[in-house]
């Protein structure tokens, strides 16, 4: 404690929202209102005045806003994020002399004290504060001093008027002010939490089999994609391919001479990181195609995975980057007894880890150039978490508005380090999360928990590693109720397609949850009979979401009772309760089921003693309900989910109206 | 984050104990054990070893303790403070090459790989760990490298032994190791945990009604304060008393001028803060009287008051230690309506204040040399948190076995604060707490919450300012029953005497917490007939209290079923269980209460097939209890409650035993 702080008679602890002890900034998109709280207080009976002060991290002035006291010292107040980027954050505090002053002639008026000195003392404070304020303000300050002066009841009326009280707060001096240790909060757009993902390789974007995909390929794919209702359609790596010790069919270790490899051994003699692979077509192919999928308002996110396969140029131009083995040979990626010789980690343990840092910065800086804002990074788990805070905090110093998804399915603690340093969205256990329990205990968490502050959970029921036992044994019942649920419980969500919406559920073997001809080593030409898929559902599920704000966000997520475990129910409503959704899922993707749903009216601001709608989106049908308990079944040859929205009563015809 | 923390891989957070993030020290007593706590985890899958770091602060040198691993990357490792004082405390770690090697090396050796390479890498560790060893294990790591070197299966075996593993501990490379923000335990002596304390005004030590008491008469009072066990004898303020607008009695505005006045009204022509008030005696007697109190083993508490009366020798001194007002006189202490015109508060706002500050550490400088080490500090949520930060510390630099007691009864926030900035007990809510379940909400806050770490709570049932309703009301039994509750729930708790023992329950009015007739503004002789007092319970619960090791702490502190609501019961138990102690208190004074208290047997280590022995202490009576339920009945005309040692069975006569 420094010796100038003596006189500082206000301390200030706990403000929130806040990650760990502040270290991290929290996160919110643009518009959201950051309500922020403190306990804050004084020495003595002297009235405490404390300010919410924020500023974009750019800025040097802060905005004030006073604060509202709670009970027990609390304090809150709010501001409103509007741009992308960093805003800062604190509270100040000190002692109100005015409102002390003020509080306590209130008490000597009520016991019929003599006032003389007192009316003095607070002349004395409303002609300082006059001597601060100019125009108008400071002339009636100074009226005001003057009446004090006089003393007598008319001067005790003037000082307790709520028009001075509201000239002392703007002017009254504020000597040894306490400020709470700043905070940070990063804004991001949308983006950020709201979008339907679809990861598809560009090489299988060809209709006829055999021929390897291109990116005017993907464009042809770009209606069906848009159709389907996706905001952000997701590539794995796009750059040259390794030779060495390439991958064939089913990862078997020696490939044939026309097997692609593994799009994840990035590099070759035609270039690295920052060269696209020449099959797929050419960088201008690229932007073309960024460019295509704008005119769908489909953003494209790339895949960056920060590893080489040992035909990479940095493994000639840099070996410094990688582990020397003492037989001369560079150490290749193992989980022991596993290896994978057709890729190098780079040893981030390296004396030259500077320049290492600088590289991989300037491949994510390379295709921002090209006009990508989406990042999903490979493993970083595997990588310091020091560099990636590096990484993601130089990156949106210039480019705020670029968003990283972690794809990191580790443990917890791993995750959450990540989410902390900087990534805006992470893959998570929602693969493995499906019976009633699991799920409420694992999104109660995201949404309800201190995680809920940095912590962006992006929904994939499969991915090209990931073919859950619950898909591979539940027939399409199965695809439907994960689809749902992921688009329902999570803002963001993203499925791998066309695996996905053609039911695919074949793995390698049993206990696999890796795909059988997976097309991370083959190609699977995209099939142009999509009758039959759950493409239709997908696009009314994304159109669902889109129009209905409640599933923009997990703000106000609550589960609700249903007498079956294997029915799930849950709602989402805004702050305002425009909008409200009630989700009603099948678990079984066997059997029919039913139950009844319990809803806690007054939460939703439904009138017990009125009926009202519940509109299932997906089916477009309509019933009235009546009280908390209703009576839902829900079968799988007829549909796994109702989306519904609910529909409060305003009126009915016999009051000539209708519902809102 | 600094650049150069670039290869730390290993990060960590959430190291506990610690206060809020760890800007004020946790506290302990001499001996006890700090279990350490933190969650640490490094990227990819490299094993990590963490160590817990701990040092006196004054001494240079970490100490270093290898902690163990927990679930989902918590450790786990402990210190034991053997010395008064500051310790430091954190947790270093990092990635464990050898041990990431070895647990690699096992996989392989489990799939059959070739382990040749794998051998030569893991020669190099051991070879550079030889170089950092010396002597006989020098020799030993060469001999296992060059074994290594070998290949083949005995190499294997060799790399895979227990030896190697434990000597790679003590020396393998170390790099880029992560450290924890340091924290700060204080250590104090036990009577900062443990100590019943006793209040008397030395001023009614006379036994003569009419004379002043003095010090001597306080020495002739030694016996009988020894004789009811207690360990603290604390004294209000001793210094002079001002005479201008001195108090009479009951408060009265105007003093007779026989009244001898509020010992807080402090200073007088005769001295200040380092004066001794002249009807009591000189320093040396005050001197003597400590040296006396020493030989019974108590403790001389000395109250500190940092205000003055208005003929306080600072007044004159240091008029700029005061706030003026605009009528020229000094700012006396009031809370509208009431005014205490005797006394004059320091203005801790003034521009003299580091002046102020060094001369109030003076005063306790000066007792200190006196001989006092415990000070009660008279309403210290009236000064700033700052000052108490830095006059507490400072004096524990040179005397970290001085105690303070803070006298704050006000809002959780401002009384967890003060001992957070070093107060090593305070005064709280106990007066106020007296059904079943405000006591157990409020003992569970403070034994199981985060207060555990920082706050020592003093449970007073009784001070010269609080008469609670409870005792007014209840008669002789509600004064039994708040000392055992006092005496028996906090390991350091106090009655201000004789009016607690004589049971003295007149309030000054309706209403009122206030003692008609108090002994802040007048004498009140000690009554030399003490037969019919508690004098005689207070020293059996006094003697009960040391005797039995579980009082002498709050750890597992728990509360116990009762099927009567005026009926509380709970236990307190040393950490090895050799001493275990049950308490049932009949809260009601007016009726007795009977019930079932059912104790979790397991938690307490009984036999369930057993019959085990309860030993009331208090009326030194056994009873057989059988299983978890068991009958008590208390009355107000034979005692409100039983205080047992449970004693387990170990033997029974059948078998030529007894209980322990």
């Amino acid at each position: 404690m420094s010796m100038t702080d003596g006189r500082n008679r206000v301390v200030i602890d706990g403000v929130t929202p806040r990650v760990d002890s502040g270290e991290f900034p929290i996160k919110r998109v643009v518009g959201d209102t950051v309500d922020v709280e403190a306990v804050a207080y004084g020495d003595g009976h002297d009235v405490v005045a404390c300010a919410l002060l924020y500023r974009r991290e750019a800025d040097a002035e802060w905005a004030e806003v006073r604060m509202e006291p709670l009970v027990n010292d609390g304090w809150k107040a709010a501001f409103v994020v509007e741009e992308i980027g960093r805003y800062r954050y604190t509270v100040a505090g000190s002692v109100d002399r005015f409102a002390t002053w003020a509080h306590d002639l209130a008490k000597r008026v009520g016991a019929e004290l003599d006032l003389s000195v007192d009316l003095l003392i607070g002349a004395e404070l409303v002609e300082a504060a006059a001597a601060r304020a100019s125009g108008s303000d400071a002339a009636r300050l100074a009226a005001v001093a003057a009446l004090l002066r006089t003393g007598g009841g008319e001067a005790a009326r003037a000082a307790l008027a709520p028009e001075l009280a509201g000239l002392m707060a703007r002017y009254a001096e504020r000597p040894f002010v306490t400020m709470a240790p700043e905070l940070s909060v990063v804004v991001d757009r949308e983006r950020a939490r709201f979008g339907a993902w679809y990861e598809m390789f560009p090489r299988s974007a060809a209709t006829e089999p055999g021929r390897h995909g291109t990116f005017r390929d993907v464009e042809d794919r770009l209606a069906d994609v848009a159709a389907m209702g996706f905001e952000v359609l997701y590539l794995p790596p796009i750059h040259p391919i390794g030779r060495a010790f390439r991958k064939g069919r089913n990862n078997t270790p020696a490939a044939g001479p026309d097997d692609p490899g593994s799009p994840w051994a990035i590099g070759g003699a035609e270039g690295g990181h920052k060269a696209v692979h020449p099959e797929l077509g050419t960088l201008e192919d690229f932007r073309h195609l960024l460019a295509r999928a704008a005119d769908y308002d489909i953003e494209i996110a790339l895949d960056i995975a920060f590893q080489c396969s040992p035909d990479h140029p940095y493994v000639r131009e840099h070996p410094e980057w990688f582990r020397l083995r003492p037989d001369g040979t560079i150490q290749y990626a193992e989980n022991p007894p596993k290896k994978y010789q057709d890729i190098y980690p780079f040893d981030f343990e390296t004396g030259h880890w500077r320049e290492l840092w600088d590289e991989l910065k300037s491949v994510v800086d390379f295709w921002i150039e090209q006009g990508v804002r989406i990042f999903r990074m490979d493993n970083p788990h595997t990588k310091p978490f020091a560099f990636w805070e590096w990484l993601i905090g130089e990156v949106k110093k210039d480019h705020p508005e670029v968003l990283f998804l972690a794809e990191a399915f580790t443990r917890p603690n791993v995750l959450y380090r990540l989410a902390k340093v900087g990534f805006t969205q992470s893959y998570n256990y929602f693969p493995w999360r499906n019976s009633k329990e699991e799920l409420t205990e694992f999104l109660t968490e995201l949404t309800r928990g201190p995680v809920r502050e940095f912590f962006g959970a992006n929904l994939w029921p499969n991915t090209p590693d990931i073919l859950p036992e619950y898909l591979q044994y539940g027939g399409r019942p199965a695809f439907v109720t994960r689809l749902v649920l992921a688009a329902t419980l999570g803002p963001s969500y993203g499925i791998y397609g066309p695996a996905y919406e053609q039911c695919l559920n074949v793995a390698l073997g049993p206990g696999r949850e890796e795909y059988l001809d997976s097309e991370k080593f083959e190609i699977r030409p995209w099939d142009p009979d999509r009758g039959s898929s759950l493409a239709g559902l997908v696009g009314r599920l994304n159109r669902i979401r889109r129009e209905n704000a409640a599933l923009r966000t997990n703000q106000n997520l609550r589960f609700h009772s249903v007498d079956n475990d294997r029915l799930i129910a849950y709602s989402k409503s805004t702050e305002d309760r425009a909008s409200q959704v009630l989700v009603v899922v099948n678990l079984d993707p066997n059997h029919g089921n039913a139950g009844f749903v319990e809803l806690p009216l007054d939460e939703l601001r439904i009138d017990p003693r009125q009926p009202y709608q519940v509109h299932d989106l997906l089916a477009d049908r309509r019933y009235l309900w009546y009280g908390p308990r209703n009576y839902v079944e829900l079968r799988p040859e007829v549909g796994q989910a109702h989306v519904f929205a609910i529909r409060r009563r305003v009126r009915t015809e016999a009051d000539f109206d209708y519902y809102l």
